[in-house]
């Protein structure tokens, strides 16, 4: 099949279920804390806030819409980046139809997360259970990590020319961005392999960090991944030869936009994944780059998902997964 | 109409559209403030963090789910509770059909709403930002606040007698959770009329402080809501008569689960709840109390949406929305 979603992005979709459930985590308890005097109603008077007692810790936040009649035998599973959430695959930031509908529209169950401690997954007091205070992104930093232009060029909103980012959206992009944790790794991945017990096996389709932690996730739980679709994942596991052994052979894509080399930290991070696959390519296993400059696609930055080609990116993602054993029913 | 969602909450749903975004806030920036060492990486090294820079903060996110042909001509828009997220209307705790499913069902669009610094809303530094910090939500807490059962019978897990809510999934509620910050409520009433004026008129069902909020709000927007149904609020503003007079006619529904009488708090918001809706009676417009256990329908906790009888309840409201003008096309 060839998608192309300019045609099919407005037709309608019937559906069976849209069901949510959080999963994994803990519970954990405090007890003897200090109690606060808190100011916690409107009127400005102050009351005792006492944190004594158990809280679920960990747990991630997952949104399942499944078609009436799908069209492939696993679902679709998105991992958003850091400082994100899985808004990140709902509507584009300027309004057109973000990739859950487009993968539904190409007959995938789709399944949406948001990462422990993002969203409505939900976080944990800090320094009582978290030890440790969150990371927050400027709309300064966004604008440069996620390559819509140079630092320097953000007050004047001037972004790299042929920019297909839709800049007079990027507040809205901006207006999503979510405090994060940084030492929480394990955490997540813990809680992302018990999302995958429960639901697995998948396409797993992760952005960013998203894609850091589906990289880590292959090795943990190789049967329970039908095949990972990597979208400038930041950064990957060093992998020796001797490690692909236990990986079975889950078919790789990795996707990269333009503009890398503007931002020393994304070099890094497609240097390490490079490393990744040459060692999974070199090992004989199924592995497929799309350096989307490489093949004319020019002006795409961090978040293709929301350029504006991102239904483009998302028919090469969706014509790849037909290529792939047990992709379709 | 007189629904049974036993019937039907399993047929499918053609849908044209899945929409998301954020709404209201503003853009503040940060300035000289000092940079922070940090451990960011998982590698425990720490780093600078500058906070110093541009964010969006007090926007709220909703998500619209869009039939392709509903049968009424507003959208149903829901505001959850304190502690909490568009979650609750979703899924419940224990898996079944949550209230969104089940007004899709019944015909309307539907659109779920994360408050300010709630879920995916996000939050912003403290106290750079915000003023003060969150307050966090216990199990113990919950599982008194929400009425399942006395605080001191949670670590037995003894509920109240002819408890409807799905008891063995009480951790499944406590993982929803999320932190709250309680000086916030002009800030989340102005996302929210942003969100009114963008999408309404509306029927706006609205839980416990999400109640508190949609009756601070039908005095502001009278023209966005076409009705309000308020389950459990916590609180009303006071109201006197010639506040009403402003207020148009819109029609009110109340509904009040079991165990009120248990919990002191709950009898101090039912009562200002009770002198609001009376002013509104005095005044002739169209109100309605269910009182769920006078109707005899016992056990109902706070959080009827998740309780064992929740597409019951759910069938109630839609059958008090379609006898209003303005409820079927």
């Amino acid at each position: 099949m060839n998608v192309s979603f300019s045609k099919i992005a407005r037709q309608n979709v019937t559906i069976s279920e849209i069901t949510s459930f959080h999963i994994g985590g803990d519970t954990v308890e405090l007890s003897n804390q200090p109690r606060l005097m808190m100011r916690v109603a409107g009127e400005g008077m102050a009351r005792e806030v006492d944190l004594n007692g158990s809280y679920v810790t960990g747990q991630l936040y997952a949104n399942h819409v499944k078609l009436a009649a799908p069209r492939h035998a696993e679902p679709v599973m998105f991992w958003h980046g850091g400082a994100m959430t899985g808004v990140t695959w709902e509507t584009t930031p300027d309004g057109r139809p973000g990739w859950q509908w487009l993968f539904l529209q190409a007959g995938y169950d789709v399944i949406v997360t948001d990462a422990v401690e993002r969203g409505r997954a939900s976080w944990s007091p800090f320094p009582q259970i978290y030890d440790t205070g969150p990371v927050f992104r400027t709309k300064e930093e966004a604008w440069s990590m996620y390559r819509v232009g140079a630092r320097s060029s953000y007050a004047a909103r001037e972004p790299y020319q042929g920019q297909r980012f839709p800049v007079s959206a990027f507040d809205a992009l901006a207006a999503q961005l979510v405090p994060r944790w940084t030492t929480h790794d394990d955490m997540t991945l813990d809680a992302y392999q018990a999302l995958l017990e429960k639901v697995g096996p998948v396409h797993l389709v992760a952005h960013s960090q998203g894609g850091w932690f589906a990289l880590n996730m292959v090795r943990r739980v190789p049967h329970l991944v039908r095949s990972v679709v990597v979208i400038e994942p930041a950064g990957a596991p060093r992998l020796a030869s001797e490690d692909v052994a236990c990986m079975g052979d889950i078919p790789h894509l990795f996707i990269w936009g333009d503009f890398i080399d503007e931002v020393p930290s994304w070099k890094k991070y497609r240097a390490a994944t490079d490393q990744y696959r040459e060692v999974l390519a070199a090992a004989g296993k199924q592995t497929r780059e799309m350096d989307l400059p490489v093949m004319g696609i020019r002006g795409n930055s961090h978040v293709p998902m929301m350029d504006d080609n991102s239904a483009d990116i998302a028919a090469l993602v969706v014509d790849w997964l037909a290529q792939n054993p047990g992709a379709a029913i």
